[in-house]
């Protein structure tokens, strides 16, 4: 991509709306644009990172044996009050005149759980499990947190069924498998937490954590082991022994709740009838778990956790492109032409900065500020190699073109 | 895939609240499941055909140099009143106590003006465009059309911005040469239709019309030359000599719009005061031009043009498989199994039928329901060869494993 087509610019200026760090540095830097409170566009730049996230989440969907599927948003009042959550409070309501009245999807629970009536009925067709990566709408009283809480946001929910509460629980057990691996590829340090069940169950479930100040949860955990619970629920305070192992006082911390897993068992499928037959004809409520990962919320800790004075330090594997390639000087532009032409023919993803109204500090401060992993550099200086610096470093080093493609 | 792991089960009854062919067989065969009228979820067979939609529509949208993002449906009250259309019948509102006014995006013309103030400046920022394929809401009083006319539906909405008038038309024009390429690509027979701008615009539009039955727009058109105009603005009726040509009458017939182009010029712009400099510091209103594509709809056009009596007739290009495997017999599953790996192996999408508890004729309905392009049956018949058959064709053939994977 050719820096001077982007749609987006970035901006010296920080916005005078935005309290967070996330929404002010990603609307400096061009990937996102506010709407109205909690309400965001994805820029190119932006929508680059969410489908880089997407598709690792995909990936590892597909890998637990889930199917993907796409739901609506717009869902109908009978459907929530079969489960009593037509009145909450979080829900967006349609009630025009000559419409009918809708709730705004928050979550799926009700309408993948009517889905299932029509296609399971016997205890053959289980264990089965579809997810979706679609757009929830949530009415938020105070979003002032960039898109790390936003009144629409995107939201990937996986939904299981199962024959019984022990083959949930073995269920229940690989999707937190699955997220710590997502988590990692991520390069976010997520703390598997205990906690409450919200609107959604009155059993114990649980959260992955980031540990990060502008977090909204408090949680309390050791060092020594796993032991890790959400203000909400936990029996201990700061200073505590830690009630597990025993080997390290208790710490306490604020964190980001990027994702959670809840064991609904046979609620939903009571509410709807869901039910099986087994061998001997005998019918009963199928159990079923959902999980949720905030796809836009992950984009907006990354940068939380991410970041230094001079902008955003994307991870490798979400970043937007893999290389930002600058050139100095009109007279360097065709070498560069070439560097981007093999990168591209590589399949190396490369944003080229081939702007020659832009002064050097400009394009540096930008690249700094939009934080590509990768800087390479074209100048007077570099003779016939080129210059590369990481975005989380400050060494810099010569290399030739064939060094930066085998470096990939 | 194996067949028995499918979320979606096919059903022999026809759905008993659908008037529309389209939703009929999709429901039938477990593409889609309605959740209330106007409003479906696509179920894993179904969201691989979208998905399939998307990634032609996305490639040539890129090919167009148009950049990819994401709008919201949360859109607040001011900015529909910048443009005069909070006020209009099509948008679903909402107005909840304590929360601010939305109109859920039916369009996106305001929030694309909106964001591009803060990106474009100069005629050296022009000319831009952005598309993205996002789910729109839209009031629809009759809902009766299966997925051709939803309340909430998937559409690619391109935008593009221009120094002038004459830019806007030059970039006009490539647009709809890109959309032929696109329905060419999607096996769609689409005509250029002169039309109205409804809600859009008042300039001449043109419209993308697939002749059906089910369709709910009349165009007259010409077979000998191009001439063809929505009953809207038509000043022929059938009969009459054509205008352009003279050389044939004038045919009449039913037809749905799949895509559509509007020249918005400086409506737009104007309202938004995205404004650019020219050389000389001169300030004027940027051209602006927006072009819509039915991307849910599109699914529902092939469902109508593509049958039998026996289920749908799914184009290669947007099929959910491009074979469908089916094991006759027990003893042939090895056999089956070995040819399935192959296939994948080769990445040649394969849904196959290895259950057992199915009889022949079940098996055999399944996939003429289904509509995969090409049937590959394994039995006691086949000897150490493969059974082909296209779904659109009686014929059958014995091929050998290699054979079949060199045709693809």
């Amino acid at each position: 991509m050719l820096q001077s087509k982007l749609f987006s610019k970035s901006t010296r200026e920080f916005p005078k709306d935005e309290e967070s760090l996330n929404a002010k540095l990603l609307i400096r830097a061009g990937f996102i644009r506010k709407i109205s409170a909690g309400v965001y566009a994805y820029l190119p730049l932006g929508l680059r990172v969410l489908q880089n996230i997407n598709n690792i989440v995909r990936e590892e969907m597909n890998a637990l044996g889930a199917e993907e599927l796409l739901m609506p948003a717009l869902i109908p009042k009978a459907i929530w009050e079969k489960s009593a959550r037509w009145d909450v409070d979080i829900a967006y309501k349609i009630k025009d005149e000559g419409s009918s009245e809708y709730g705004l999807g928050w979550t799926h629970e009700e309408v993948i759980t009517e889905i299932a009536t029509h296609n399971i009925f016997s205890y053959s067709d289980l264990p089965r499990a579809v997810y979706q990566i679609q757009t929830k709408f949530r009415k938020e009283p105070r979003a002032k947190s960039g898109i790390l809480r936003g009144r629409e946001f995107t939201m990937k929910d996986l939904y299981s069924f199962h024959v019984s509460e022990g083959d949930l629980d073995v269920y229940y057990k690989k999707v937190i498998e699955s997220y710590k691996k997502i988590f990692n590829r991520l390069s976010l340090n997520a703390k598997v937490v205990e906690a409450g069940g919200g609107l959604f169950t009155k059993n114990i479930t649980h959260e992955f954590q980031v540990i990060s100040d502008s977090g909204e949860d408090v949680i309390y955990f050791c060092d020594k082991c796993n032991f890790a619970q959400n203000k909400e629920i936990a029996k201990v305070v700061a200073g505590d022994n830690c009630p597990s192992c025993g080997k390290d006082k208790i710490g306490k911390t604020q964190a980001i709740e990027v994702a959670n897993v809840f064991r609904q068992g046979t609620k939903y499928s009571e509410a709807f009838g869901l039910n099986i037959k087994d061998e001997g004809g005998k019918s009963s409520p199928v159990w079923h778990g959902s999980y949720g990962i905030g796809i836009s919320r992950i984009m907006g800790t990354l940068v939380e956790v991410y970041n230094d004075a001079r902008g955003i330090i994307w991870p490798e594997a979400v970043a937007p492109f893999r290389v930002h390639l600058i050139a100095l000087g009109l007279k360097n532009q065709d070498k560069c032409q070439e560097i981007y032409n093999a990168l591209q023919e590589k399949g190396i993803e490369v944003l080229y900065d081939e702007r020659s109204e832009v002064s050097v500090g400009e394009k540096f401060a930008d690249a700094d500020l939009i934080g590509i992993p990768l800087r390479a550099v074209v100048s007077d200086k570099t003779g016939d190699k080129i210059e590369i610096k990481h975005r989380n470093s400050t060494e810099v080093k010569l290399v030739t073109l064939s060094e930066l493609i085998k470096s990939f």
